[in-house]
Order: structure tokens, then sequence, then C-alpha cells
């Protein structure tokens, strides 16, 4: 694995999610592999839960983190090249993105959407500058359009819960939220589920909230959520604004919002949310609190999804 | 000791100070008693001592730490059950104190009060929210109503300065400030000398500035400063903000400002504050300048007072 | 060394440069040095570079580091003597200063000039009042007036890159740039080259920009940058605001810009800056895109530079 920045840096997904849950069981098995390397994480936006898993992850293979809160200090770069740079922007990212490849052995970048224009923010402009200027492993701890380190969470989280033969049910439910919020995790989501062989996958969204094709693919898709989580065994709940008309909210129906009674018609189904989620507008306290709900077990599972990556990239990279 | 929040989570206090005073002399000795576990700091509010000093303890101890502040990164946590999440807070207490407790071995927690409501304050909803959800030993690094680790560090000061066998008299003692400040390190100071039998102790302070009964209990109280610092051994300068008058500031008379003066009446008596103090409103140049101000190393101590906790919660809850 | 906070803190530049280049080959080699020391790093003001350069420094030696980023936490310091502290300033540097040194093996401090008030900054307040209260060595990570890691990865790197027998001419030359910035980096730029006498030194500006006598010294000054950089072999770049009109914007004539065109009259001269750069504002494109450009390996000596000088102050300081 040279980079992780999609679904399309792995090799084999079973392997490596097997490989998460060996680390799972015995975290500390491969402390010396990371020895003297140094993971950099550079947030553009902040963060806490994946700022917590990766170290943790990176800690358990022995490598030191230096964390850079750039949303703080306003490490504002530009991006274009050819630019007077008379502007707010102090820096370029061919400086910035290589003295980083300087000090850091592997470069995790963590820079959102501005959900303003589609085509700026699914250019992945800053991850894919930094791929090309660090000259190290760029690890993506959530891009403007994916978020590849959750999705391998949510793939364990269901390997780890699913013990029948059959394939599972796997519905990505849209629900309301009162911000604007970016398709990273549906869009990721959706193209790992449609990826990985071992489930059968279905959307379920209002009119207006079509993913990108490029995520979306062959995936089912509903209008109707009642009709998608028939049957369904793990419902992933996620509220994200529309693609089509870029960023904005075009619905806020609560009754997209997930309850109890809305799970009566699915096979018990275990339901998911990548956190942090508003209670009672995009699930309700009822489920959140019952044994339905898996997203703590969730949200622990991105620290072995972390060290799997992390394991990938050192074999790779820097031994 | 399964959590530190308050004295009560204490069994001996003696010897948990012949622990802290043994680390202050060795502090490398139990360099794998917290291998493969990580503290974690969760900042509401800033720190600079407690921040450092506990960092410090916890790696003395072989403990990874990893820190959040959350003032920057703006985490705002609904504290209240049943509420439909369409304001401003994003996260709710249970998934974030039950997520933190998946990551981390023990949880380190601080949160200031609003003075703004004192059953509020006084509730301290944040530490008991996340005791009760995030399955982990909690350990207050100031909360809305006491500081331990601050009062801790007193008393290893107080022990560390006293050669006599007579009890020393400790006289707490009100000072002015520009601000309304908290009321936690003079309620935990009080609580601690409460309990602590081998010392006597006075609280002087102006009418109106009275600490609530819960913390102040039987302590002799005096409203004539210069009365109570009669033949006093240790004074303890600190403002806090009305109790009775909640969060106000009732009196600035610059004549409680600790004095050389003021001294003269004492046994030679050690001057102690938690720090950051205000020169000339709370304490004189004069008196810090001087060999009775033992304020520096009063927070030098606060490395140790955290490594014997923290080796107590390992101990515990860890092992 | 006791501190490093300028040149003349240093034995032997040449011994200092050999022994970072020493830990370039082998950064590992004296992880045993720093075990169980602590460095603090305490940001007055933000950074990048040499936040990351210098604890990946410190980690290298086996040390650790703990980092306070006081501008994002406000930790506002009272420096004159004898004041009633009932302003802004909650703490005053005595005993800041003197806890830091309770807690810190090594304390490195970032302060920024005003630009205001000349003999303020150049006073070096900050720094020195670190120096006098805290009783530990103190490391600058760029003060006031002076940048002395940079400097020295700056003589490391032109020692890297010379191999003749002959001295280079070095010319700092000055560049237009939109904001009013120290002078930090040229001053101590400046105070290196005048010491080392393995190069001859030229500095270009336009009148109005020269540099304080006591950093300039008896180098070669010239305000025609064409005539400076004929025959250069290391071309430094780098805006500085006035110092006669203290702080000030005299000029912003695009024509001191460099240019390819500009590196004609060199002797295939090296370009250097100590980043971040403006590009076509300081540096044009051509020139950083070129083989002429060493910004990048420039930025990463700063490592080997920190690890240096952290390993004298350990070895003379805390064995």
């Amino acid at each position: 694995m040279k980079h992780f920045i999609s679904i399309y840096d792995i090799d084999n997904l079973n392997n490596l999610v097997d490989k998460a849950l060996s680390y799972k069981l015995s975290p500390f098995k491969d402390q010396t592999l990371g020895k003297n390397k140094t993971l950099g994480m550079i947030f553009f936006n902040p963060s806490l839960r994946t700022r917590v898993s990766t170290q943790l992850a990176a800690r358990n293979l022995g490598m030191e983190v230096i964390v850079l809160n750039t949303s703080q200090d306003g490490w504002m770069l530009e991006m274009q090249d050819g630019v007077v740079m008379n502007g707010n922007n102090p820096e370029h990212v061919r400086e910035a993105a290589a003295v980083m490849g300087q000090y850091f052995d592997i470069v995790g970048l963590r820079s959102f959407p501005s959900l303003k224009n589609k085509e700026d923010d699914y250019s992945e402009q800053t991850i894919n500058q930094f791929r090309k200027y660090s000259g190290k492993p760029v690890l993506s701890l959530e891009s403007a359009t994916l978020h590849p380190l959750q999705s391998l969470a949510d793939v364990i989280t269901i390997r780890e819960q699913w013990k029948e033969k059959r394939k599972p049910k796997v519905v990505l439910s849209w629900a309301p939220h009162i911000k604007a919020l970016p398709q990273a995790v549906p869009n990721s989501f959706a193209q790992w589920m449609n990826t990985w062989d071992e489930i059968d996958f279905v959307i379920a969204h209002p009119k207006g909230y079509e993913l990108d094709k490029a995520f979306s693919q062959s995936a089912l898709i509903d209008h109707n959520q009642e009709a998608a989580l028939q049957d369904a065994d793990f419902v992933y709940v996620k509220n994200w604004s529309s693609v089509s008309s870029y960023g904005k909210i075009l619905n806020s129906d609560s009754n997209w919002m997930l309850t109890t009674k809305k799970l009566l018609g699915t096979n018990n189904a275990k339901v998911m949310h990548c956190l942090p989620v508003r209670r009672n507008v995009v699930i309700a306290d009822e489920v959140l609190d019952s044994p339905s709900s898996i997203v703590v077990q969730q949200a622990g599972n991105r620290v072995w999804a972390a060290q799997a990556v992390l394991s990938e990239l050192l074999r790779s990279n820097c031994v």
C-alpha cells in the first residue's frame, strides 16, 4: 500500500480486515514495526475521533506522532500554480508538502470540502498536491470526498457482528440534520460496500440527494426509506448535503429520522453511525440507547482500522 | 482508587502523600506500571500547570498521553437527556464519554463552572456524566467545584515543610482579585484540610464569602484576617467569588492583600498559592520575592501528586 | 553550552556543524542521551517548521517533549517588575519561568517582536527573563531579534553544498514582501556569517533597510543587488522591515524579487530561504522550481541543527 486515500489503494479488503481484527486481539504485537518512524498528522480541519484513534494506532506500532493543528495556527496554503502570492496565503503547497516530507515518514491529512463548488471539492486538490510533492506515503484522515479510515472501521464492525452464512443486507439511510454536511462519509461507505462482495447494499434517500455516480455506482437506490429498510441486517444512518444542488439542504423532513418503529420491518438490524450524532434529529434516543445501536463499538474499531493501515504503509514504504 | 474526583476517593491520605514523596525521590522507579496504557486529558477549559505536571507524571509511569483541547476545537457536548439536539451542541455526552472510554485507560477531565447558576455548577454534571458513561476511571483535572490534584500537592508541600511535632496552624485566607473566580481551589483545600488530622485549620474571609458548608464543614471561620493569621504556620492565599451571591464580586478591599506586615503576627509562616497569582493585588511582591513564599515548590509538587494518583488508578483499574 | 540564544553560546561552530551532520547520517545513535529528560516548548507565537523539527530532534535523542501553545491558550505574562497586576496579564514571568523550570529540563521559547518599539523588542525581555528565572537551560525557538536554530541549519546547508577549497561568496539579499516582517532571521544569519571564517559575506538591500550594526557588523553592504550578486555562490533571500524606521515597509520594488535572470551573473549560485516564501513576490517560480533552489533541503536540516544543539545542552546541563 503506497498511500491510503481510497479503497483503490487496498490489495485485498478481507485480508486488511483480518489484520485489523488481529490487532484488536493483540494491540502490541508489532510494537517494533514503527520504531524511529514518525507519523505527522496535519489537521486543516478539526478532529476528535480520527485524531485520537489514529494516534493510538500509531503508538501501538511504536511510531512517534506529531500533530499539527493548522486550523488553529492558520496555516493557509496556496494550491494554485503560477500565482503571485500577495494575498492571504503565505505558503505554497509545493514547499509545504516537500518540507513535511522531509520531516515525516507518513503524512496524514484532514481537509474538508468548502461545499461551495463541487468541481473544486471533488478534485481533492489538497490531498493530491501533498501526494505529489511530499514524496512520502499520504494517509487520508478524511478528505473532501472520502473518509476511508471510517469506512474500513465500518467494514470491520460489520464483519465482527455478522455470524450467519448468508450475505447481510446493509442499508445506507439518509437522515435529516440542521447543517449542510459533506458527502465524504456516505461516498466512502458506498464505495467500500460496492467493492465488498460479502454484503448486499441499498441506499435510501429523498429525491435530490443522489450521491455522485462515481461512488454510488450500481447500488440499489430507494426513495422510500421504509421499503429500503425491509429485512435490513445493518442500517447505516447519515446525513449529507445535496450533490446536484451542491452543498444545499433540500429536505429536513423529520420522518427520515431513525426510530424504533422503523426498525420493526428489519431483521433486528444493528444501527451504525460515524458520530457525532444529533440525538432525536438523526437517530432517536430510543434507538441509540437500545442494544440495536453499535455506534460506540464502531467508533472503538477506528483504532484497529488505523493500525492495520499504518502497518501496511510502514511495511510497503518504510522498511 | 476507582476514580479521583474528591478526597472521598482516597483510602489513606498519609499513605498517598508518602507515595508522592517517594516518587519525588525516584521519579522513574515505576516506569513499567503504565506501559501500553493511555491517559486521555480532555480540556473543556484552558490549563497550563495541570496539563504539564499531569503529563510529566504519566510519562514517568511509562503511560502514553493524548491531549484534547476541546475548548479550541469547540467540542460542545449536550449534557441533558431527552433533548432534540437541533441547537449548538453537536454531540451528546453519552456517546462522547463512551467513545473516550473506548480509547483511553484513564479519562482526565477539566471542566470549569459557569458561575451563573450554583445548582448547575455544584451538580458537577460533566464529570459525573463521564464517570457514568465512559466505563473508565475518571481523573479530575479541576472540576466546577473541586481541584483535588491541587489539594494533594498542597498537603505534600505542607508535609515536606513541617518538621515540628506539634500540629501546624494552616490559614486559608481570601484575597482580592479583579475577576470573579471559581470556588474549586478553596472548596477543595478546605475539604482536604478538614479531613487531614495533622493540622489545625482556619478560614479567613470577608462577610459574604462563606464557602458552601459541604466543604468548609466545621472549620473555624474568622472575618478578621489579622486575628486569623495570628501564630499561623502556613497561609494559603486565594481569591474566590461569593457563593451566596453566586459568582459575584462583593468585596475588592485591598486590605485583604497579603503583605509582609501581615506576616509579622504569624509564626514565620510559609505562604502558599496555587498560581497564577496577580502580584500586588493578591499577594505583595515583597512576600512573593521573600523566603516565606513556597509557591514555586508547591507548583513543582503537582507532578508528584499526579504521579501518586495515576499510580493508584493504574494499580486499581488497569492491571 | 549553557543556553542557546545566540551564536555567542557556541564554543566552536565547525564542531557543532560536524555534530549535526553526523546526526544526519545516524539520527538515532544518541537515543539514550535524553532518556527521562523533558524539553518544554513554549510558543508565545505560532510555529510549524521549528515546532516539528525541534520535536523530531528531541525524540531522536530519547527526550520527551511537551508543547505549550500559549498563543492559543492566551498565557499573557507580565514582564515588568513592581506592577500592580490589575490589567490583562494574569501571571508574572517570575512565577511562570520558575514553574516551567520545575517541570522541564530544557525550556524552549518562541517570542516574536511587536515591531512597534525597537528598544523594547531589542531588549529581548521574554527570553532574558526566562533565562533569569527558570533556572534551566533556555533554547531559543526564535526570539524578537534572532533565530539561531535557523542560522545553524543555514551553515549546515552551506557546508553540505560547498565542495571547493576556496571560500564561497554568500549574499544575503533583501526582497519585497506584503507584510512588515521581523529582522530575526537576517540579524541572525548576518551574525553567524560574520563569525564563520570560511565564507565571504555581502548584504544587499535598498537604502533604509540597514540592519542593526550589532548584527551586520563589518559585513560589506551593497544597495545594488545586481552588483552584490556578481559571482555569488549562495544567495540567501529574505524580506525584513526597516530598522531605522522601525517595523515599517519603506520599499516594495518588485525589482528586488529574485529571478532566473538575476542569477545569471552568479557562479551558478544556490538559492536559500528560511520559508515560508511567497512565490513571485520574494522569489520567482522559475527559481524555486529549478535545481538552484535548496530551500527544502535547508528546511530538512533544521532537524539536525536542533539535534546538535539539544545534544550539547543535555551534555552540559543535564548529565
